[in-house]
């Protein structure tokens, strides 16, 4: 995936999965992130980066949070922002995606960002859009979603620092989650001594040790000793499919509990993707804990989505441009 | 209530309700509002003040008209507005409003303007967002709707200029009018010489004298010689559940007719918060009329949302900042 | 409809209908939008010609696409936009459509961007609103779409050069098409040479002959030796009430197919106002063709709706301002 995502220089073109990108790339972004970070923290929360490009968001499958998040990054890099519910909009006249596209780059818009139930979907944009124009995948179906891996990164790396030391718990739902296949290739690539995946038989694809990770059925053994939780959100309808019996059930044997806690490193971080379900995947006190770092991603989560949509813009931040 | 409104120097920190808040505050709002109006006149109709802030818009009741005008303030000021009906948002997965409140101040926002359908909603979120945080009612169940009873205050004194020789009448559904609470609170507060409430006694909540109005049930007699009208609007749910016995009756004896209108002072003005239901609490030719003041409302809605919102934020208009 | 399009030095104020409208005054809105294509083709396609006006989108009947499109161009010229989906807004509350466009004025909108199934709708709000506020029809019922026309003229001018010599073949169901009523209003007033109507006789209104058109029911003898292809866009609901056997059958007819395209001039142009049905009314190689100039009518239409937002509301462009 490298040759789509990158331009024939080697920076970043599309961001639509983190498989195949080098490490030095994913710490440009981190580095970037951090310059961004510093904006956030200004009284004018703003920088003139992207003003006069237009973003769009084109969410196929709805997600007002997400959504948000781009949207935020994109006004405080002062760029305009259309926002697409695409249910509701032409596609349902019966115009094909790539018309769609099409009429999007011929109104000159610059970057879409693209969220699909289908694995692969921002992969097929990013093959068919015009040479001026910028994909970044916000979740397609199982594949990946490499802002949320990102802004994973960026908040070890906060907490932790170094990488390479660290034995990372991804927990829950790994079947599913495009958010951990993106964390397994960005804690891989980052270099972290051993990253684990913890779940139910039912919830761990078959073969995902060839990823280059440990597979671990009970929640104690695979938290033992680790410095980094990485909790996954169990979508509702897992019950219904009689994937797991119960949300009681699921809580008894994988949900994040201070007394689950103790088996890992004292200063074990602990981070979810939001939104969270209390009492399903994580307990109340384990979530507010002084352990839980899941609002930090939250505020890491604009600043990485600002990186990524001025690296692939090729909009390159300068001090002098940080005040508005 | 005082305690949470008003920052340790005594500045708005949060405008949650006219109850409790100093005389001298509701005239600040009003001052400033006034600023803002000559801001309305200009033909670049903007001011930087809240520039880089943003300002979430959290409807969790539908109200396309209010949310405009909100809208409308915080972009005049520059600001940066998130749009979110909650309905249709996270909380729908299961998140809670708390966590949705802390995810929004993780994201570095600064001012939530809330509308919700139970009271006190605005009142909990301020007791429980970060400190950098503001929240504006916008209409909290039967409780308060702040800025619009500011609004009715900033026309009246349009108008008339002093309170306090002033008769005001409030006609109509009072029991379930957060409009009528508030402007009780704001007109007692500034002084006027006689607030009343007119009504079927189905409509006026008991014990209703305790906040300093007198109480009528006849129209022309409540009306008799009153310098201010304002109408509320008539729910249709009310003619459901029997608390009144249809629209056409109400009308016949409650509806502002020109015959109603002759008792009132020759100068007194009408008011209504707006959307008008014609011929069910107001006959047209009173809402076209030249007593009418429903639309100078609506222009002094705008300038009076500006002020709350630099006021709370604590943004300080100057004369040097008023051309873009 | 002159007078009322039109303030007193003959300038446009509201934009609803090119019947009427006289040729110099078309040339400008189409020699306006070529100097706002370039802003287009800027890093930083953005000029600050509207900065603190306040557009809103009126849209009765639902259209992301075109909604977009004059979006976008408010935005590029540094406006504010705030859209409404009547349907969901406060209407629905019983409030009337004159009592909702007063609130906007009042509110200091400047300019009202319609869309409404009945034609006349955006004709009846310019009779009736505040004389500062401009009126843009979107598309009323089956009378106009004068931006389209526009942007179709736009992109025959830049393909075809002179106006007069040309031969002009609308082709479909030009009886529910307010785009070839507006088309065949621009083509005669800037003078071609001949104007054609080709569909099935019941797609074509009787009596069609007075506007200065030729009638044809054949289509290789309606595209003989033309110039410029109109492609109409078919509507499903046509088959559903009977006015075609199917949309199979309607292709074989009248789907423009590269052996239809042979008789017609061996320069000619296919237009298509979108989005396209492929396979219903035009084939998809004739679409993707190098003869297709259907994306270069979406970028004109961004720079035609530019063109006119500007000229209603008196801003002139001038060369200084052409960078924010």
């Amino acid at each position: 995936m490298n040759s789509i995502q990158l331009d024939p220089q080697g920076r970043l073109k599309h961001f639509l999965g983190i498989e195949g990108l080098r490490r030095s790339l994913l710490l440009e972004i981190l580095d970037t992130a951090t310059s961004f970070l510093s904006v956030e923290a200004q009284v004018v929360k703003k920088v003139p980066l992207l003003r006069g490009k237009t973003i769009v968001n084109l969410f196929f499958e709805p997600s007002t949070r997400t959504r948000t998040t781009f949207e935020l990054a994109a006004k405080r890099l002062s760029a305009d922002v259309l926002n697409f519910n695409i249910s509701t909009s032409s596609t349902s006249k019966g115009e094909t995606l790539l018309d769609m596209l099409h009429n999007l780059e011929a109104m000159n818009c610059d970057l879409f960002i693209v969220r699909h139930e289908a694995g692969g979907a921002a992969h097929f944009m990013a093959q068919h859009v015009a040479p001026h124009i910028s994909i970044i995948n916000a979740g397609d179906g199982r594949h990946e979603h490499p802002t949320q891996a990102m802004l994973d990164m960026y908040t070890i790396r906060q907490y932790k620092g170094d990488f390479t030391p660290l034995k990372v718990a991804i927990v829950g739902d790994v079947l599913h989650s495009r958010v951990a296949r993106s964390d397994i290739h960005a804690l891989t690539t980052l270099g972290v001594a051993e990253v684990r995946v913890v779940g139910p038989t039912t919830l761990i694809p078959k073969g995902i040790e060839t990823l280059g990770v440990k597979v671990f059925h009970r929640l104690k053994e695979g938290l033992k000793a680790v410095d980094v939780i990485i909790m996954l959100r169990l979508q509702r309808e897992r019950m219904d499919s009689a994937l797991i019996p119960s949300a009681h059930e699921y809580f008894q044997y994988y949900g994040l509990t201070e007394a689950a806690l103790t088996v890992a490193h004292p200063q074990a971080i602990v981070m979810h993707p939001g939104p969270i379900n209390r009492g399903v995947e994580i307990d109340s006190p384990v979530a507010n804990g002084n352990r839980s770092v899941i609002l930090a991603q939250v505020s890491n989560g604009i600043a990485v989505r600002m990186a990524v949509m001025a690296m692939t813009l090729g909009a390159i931040m300068e001090k002098k441009e940080t005040h508005v």
